[in-house]
């Protein structure tokens, strides 16, 4: 074997929060046998992805080496783990693995894109095992917010390592399997541990999913009006709760959005869930006294087109909300929501409806394994090496520290470090290049490729539109004209902006010699500059430029 | 006095988390006069106002009554509450009073609109009042995280109203006049209380300044690299407590970015402090070993050009970071920030530099009352009326809640409602049109005007420029010539986006009848629409569309 080495690759996930995807590799250096964990997506935002509709990671690299990938594994069915599966299925082509509850939601992702449900298999937790090239892959149940999440037990020629996946340690999940210490302590001797790392900077211990239910049913029983509660729809644990706090209070419970019936409707039909309460539907909802409602909706992180904001905003399938009525998030808003959730709080506080969320009342507990939970994950599996992995640069650097702290060789590997996990301490051993990739409409693109670049330019700067007519003698037909987007129509010498702009030019073209206006790039250049000069003297403003030269054929 | 009332109407600040603008009228319906409190700024973010320099509110309403306006009463020298007042000087035009220190930096930024200084009336605290028609206005010292922060006492012929302003309740705030609560259950009968709201959903009482120095001074002993620290400049009392940490370290000090220098000099030049500890430059501070040196940088909430921000990318005034270094948040995120923040906190990750925020360790208070706090003032001021202000719709609500719990009569008043203090209850009286104004550039553009509407548009969609060419005789001439911006090159059949449509246009404009092809307008919807189409088919997005329509004189 000499010369082969194992390796770790993230290609997502490891550097941020969200788009998860990581390669094991064996073999020769270049000639390694792969297989894939998770492909998951990010979402995009107005700060830096303004009009993309999701973000994956730029698989390239694998991509080009598709031939040595063997197969890809899934560990649970979150957005950011299968999310990118149906989209880059095209480019991967290798066998999909994973529980059935995941398989099923993989299946339909593929599906959306032209594939065979079949491309995806479906296996049993451990001791069942997937071979795929030199690994043989486990999956070994672990708590998580979502059904039948699990880590990911992968043999290799160099040993056992443990791919954590999401998880918390929760012995009272609600739903699935709890978290079992004793099968943790004996999976034998680990050549490394890649474990989550999202909540390390969280330094009391997780608390489990049961210690929400009292609260959550405590509350709806108190309440007299509608109540409407919101989380993520694939925390089937806590929809379940929901639901049967409503059911308790003697309430109808109704599934508003799309991704709520669907996930429920998954977990039925894969046996995750078989005593979820009896629901009713929106419509026959208005016939019950809104006393008697209990409604569980999307859109707990404030998304527009969810449930939630289309109630805020006044009616979501003939229900609406009115003073006396409250509405419960039963979830933590992510990073870079906050604004997007205090608006719609804000509308509901306007309709004079209460809202009580995890900061008001302890309604949500984290999927996540915090701290002390990530020092007795490093305690049961003994790894010899840990790189902990989903999170951001700080989050793995502080869990890299943790590790250290414990006696493990750790290293903080962000996206595109490759490293050997075959001798004591983890090597970096190469450099990969790797990025984001946007869908953007039914298009993918490269996130430096400058186009979302350009979209955020106008929308800093905004936009002029110049054209200008060049006769067969070279000289300026007609007047220029010019279209303003974005920009004020009147600035500092209070005429209209785009006629002034059309005036400079006019001027320009007047007095320009020659070879200004024969040659295109020359003649582009000084109009734009014409165009970014006028409006800064009047608007304090450099717009973005568009020229267009039409020239009549000599 | 028959049919004279006294009445309040927010500007700003009721309904939001800043950008503070309140009115007090008295005198008969419409014939009222008033006094201005305050006229402070918001920041513009990529969601909703992208390029935008700064956000202000529409201030038209007053200003059509300038001539019943008989001053303006600054509370202190926050942005939100000052930093409007040079940019809507001109409009307003009427004297303006603040204590010294906040005085000293109003008067900076109405000279900067080249308005005199002496516009800006320096008076003492109380009992000293400033007359203003029928109102006797006194700077009450209250505590809050910026030198001289005052509650305005409000003498009006219906007794007396007290505008809380920004505040905490702080016995020992570092810096600055400590809360008194003997002079504050002695204000006698007090017809209203108008009381900053922001911080009714935190729970535990507030904590005080002096409670941060010791933790910040063991940190900072502790440190062996470089120490960094970011906080808001305006907080004199922290940035001192920084200052002196560092000195007590043994480490010299220095000031990076120009509002910390300006807000220090402010403070010496006004007398509010008088110890601030001995600073050394940037560039003496390249000779000090790194772990003798303490720096205090500007942008503590992610700004882009800031100090911290520049840190973090690299050098800034030729210090830079690197492994071992510190560096400390000394300073609360505000919502909307995450993002620019973590961003930050990840560059120095990533540089091996150790972060400790607020949530790592004590060494931050907020500078607003928490629940309890403004119980507490409650119970001290008696009102007969409460007014909560300063703060986002629910803030205002729940503390309108506490109000009615304890008794006094309470109201939701959001921007632009108008409530009359006269009666034993407030009373909604008018509801007055107001919103927001943007500096975009050197402009002054309504927020509604659809400026920024079509930049976000822009930012969304990209933007699809087409220039056609009509001859003489109505017919096309030349190609149709695109430009796209923002958008992919390439769509779903592989062939060039730009060209396509050219293509698309010109068969149009082929086929077309010379109805349309006269008609500007109806030519522009049919190229528009074909644009919108052709972009759909192959990219899935429709953009925003420029139509250059040129024709030769018949």
């Amino acid at each position: 074997m000499a010369g082969k080495r194992l390796v770790y690759l993230a290609l997502g996930g490891a550097g941020e929060v969200g788009m998860n995807m990581y390669l094991y590799g064996y073999g020769a250096p270049g000639k390694e046998r792969f297989i894939m964990v998770d492909a998951g997506v990010t979402f995009p935002d107005m700060d830096g992805s303004p009009g993309v509709d999701l973000i994956f990671p730029d698989i390239e690299w694998i991509a080009e080496r598709r031939d040595q990938l063997e197969a890809i594994f899934i560990t649970h069915a979150h957005e950011d783990h299968v999310g990118a599966i149906g989209h880059l299925y095209s480019q991967l082509q290798a066998p999909v693995y994973a529980r059935k509850f995941t398989a099923h939601i993989a299946r339909m992702k593929i599906e959306e894109h032209g594939y065979s449900g079949e491309e995806i298999r479906t296996v049993g937790a451990m001791p069942e095992q997937a071979e795929a090239g030199p690994f043989k892959v486990g999956f070994m149940p672990i708590s998580h917010s979502i059904p039948e999440s699990s880590a990911l037990i992968i043999d290799t020629p160099e040993g056992r390592v443990v791919h954590s996946g999401d998880f918390k340690i929760d012995e009272t999940p609600g739903l699935g399997e709890p978290f079992d210490r004793e099968a943790w302590g004996d999976l034998g001797p680990v050549r490394a541990l890649i474990c989550d790392s999202t909540n390390v900077f969280s330094f009391h211990p997780g608390r489990s999913e049961a210690e929400v239910g009292p609260n959550i049913r405590k509350i709806v029983e108190e309440a007299t009006g509608m109540v409407v509660a919101t989380t993520f729809a694939s925390n089937i644990a806590r929809v379940k709760t929901l639901a049967e706090a409503g059911i308790a209070a003697g309430r109808s419970v109704v599934l508003l959005g799309r991704a709520m019936r669907r996930m429920i409707t998954a977990g039925v039909e894969t046996g995750v869930i078989n005593d979820f309460p009896k629901v009713v539907t929106a419509e026959d909802a208005q016939d019950i006294p809104r006393g008697n409602l209990m409604l569980l909706a999307t859109g707990s992180q404030g998304e527009r087109r969810a449930a939630t904001a289309q109630l805020s905003r006044g009616k979501y399938q003939g229900l609406s909300l009115k003073e006396g009525d409250l509405f419960l998030f039963s979830s933590k808003t992510i990073p870079g929501n906050e604004v997007s959730v205090g608006r719609i709080e804000n509308a509901l506080s306007e309709m004079g409806v209460d809202v009580i969320d995890d900061k008001l009342a302890d309604i949500h507990v984290s999927g996540h394994a915090n701290r002390p939970d990530l020092q007795e994950m490093h305690a049961l599996v003994k790894p010899q090496i840990l790189v902990p992995n989903h999170g951001e640069h700080r989050m793995l650097r502080e869990h890299a520290k943790l590790g250290e702290q414990a006696g493990i060789a750790s290293v903080v590997a962000q996206n595109g470090t490759m490293v050997s996990l075959s001798g004591n301490r983890p090597e970096v051993v190469e450099f990969i290049e790797t990025g984001r990739t946007y869908l953007d409409g039914t298009t993918q693109i490269g996130a430096l490729d400058g186009i979302v670049r350009d979209r955020i330019r106008m929308a800093l700067n905004g936009m002029a539109v110049i054209g200008v007519l060049i006769d067969e003698e070279d000289e300026p037909l007609l007047d220029a004209w010019c279209d303003l987007r974005g920009l004020p129509e009147l600035g500092r010498s209070h005429t209209d902006l785009a006629e002034l702009i059309e005036h400079e030019v006019g001027q320009f073209l007047g007095r320009a010699d020659g070879k200004t206006i024969m040659d295109d790039d020359k003649l582009e250049d000084a109009i734009r500059r014409i165009v970014r000069n006028t409006a800064m003297d009047e608007i304090g403003k450099k717009p973005e430029v568009s020229v267009l030269i039409s020239r009549l054929a000599a």
